[in-house]
C-alpha cells in the first residue's frame, strides 16, 4: 500500500543508484532535473519527525550525491516536503536532492508580509518548546 | 567578514530561539512564513557538503523545530541550498525549516524534460562514485 515500501522491497522497479541496510537512493520518475534523486529509509515511517535512524543518516548520503551531482551541475538544493501543504505526495519519508543549473529557475518562492505580533508569538512557542 | 559566523558570535544580534556547543537556529530577517528558521553550525563551513557534524545533527534540529511550527501551521520544508545556482546567498552552511499553509502557493517548481541519454550517463556516475 506504500509505493516507497515497494521500491525498498523490489516489487516495483526503480533507478537504485545506491543502497545499505538502513536506506536507499533512485532517480525520481519526475525529476526537477536530470539525476534529481530521493533518498529514503527503508524501513517505513511516514515523515522524517519521528525517523531519529534517517535525521542521523540521511544528509551523510546526500553530500555524497552532491558532490558527484556537483562535477556536471552548477548547485544542488536538498528539499523535504512534510505534509500535504508542503508538497508532500508520497507518504513514506523522503529526501530530495536536486541538481540545479544557473539560471535554471526551476525552484521559486514567494515571501510572507511581515507581520511583528505573530512573529513574537511564534518566536516564543519554538524558545520555549526547543528549551523544555 | 561571514554575517551568519557574527551571528553565531553574538557580533550581530538575532532572533535566536535555540542554541547548544555545535549548533544555533535562528529565525530568517526575510521569511517565506513567520517562523521560518535557519539551522547554522557555530563553526564554519561553506556549506553542507563537508560538514559531517552539522550533516549528523541538523535533521534532529529541524525534527523539534517542525513538530512546534505544525502545532500552528499544514505543513514544513526542510530546504538547503549549496551554491549560487541553488539560490545560496550566504556561505556558511544553513538549513532552512520553512512553516507552510495549505495552498499558500509560497514554492513552486519546473520540470525538466526527459532525456535519456542523460540520465543513463548521471545514473552511471552516480552509481559508481557511490559504490567505491
Amino acid at each position: 500500500m506504500c509505493i516507497f515500501c515497494d521500491i525498498a522491497n523490489k516489487k516495483i522497479q526503480s533507478e537504485i543508484i545506491y543502497e545499505d541496510a538502513d536506506l536507499l537512493a533512485f532517480l525520481d520518475i519526475d525529476p526537477i532535473n536530470i539525476g534529481h534523486t530521493l533518498i529514503i529509509p527503508k524501513k517505513h515511517s511516514e515523515n522524517f519527525l519521528n525517523d531519529e535512524n534517517f535525521n542521523q543518516k540521511a544528509l551523510i548520503l546526500a553530500s555524497k550525491i552532491s558532490k558527484i551531482l556537483l562535477k556536471e551541475y552548477d548547485g544542488v538544493n536538498i528539499l523535504m516536503n512534510t505534509n500535504k501543504a508542503a508538497g508532500q505526495e508520497v507518504f513514506h519519508t523522503h529526501m530530495h536532492v536536486i541538481p540545479r543549473i544557473q539560471n535554471d529557475n526551476s525552484i521559486s518562492f514567494i515571501k510572507t508580509k511581515k507581520d511583528n505580533n505573530k512573529n513574537d508569538y511564534i518566536k516564543q512557542i519554538l524558545k520555549e518548546g526547543l528549551n523544555d
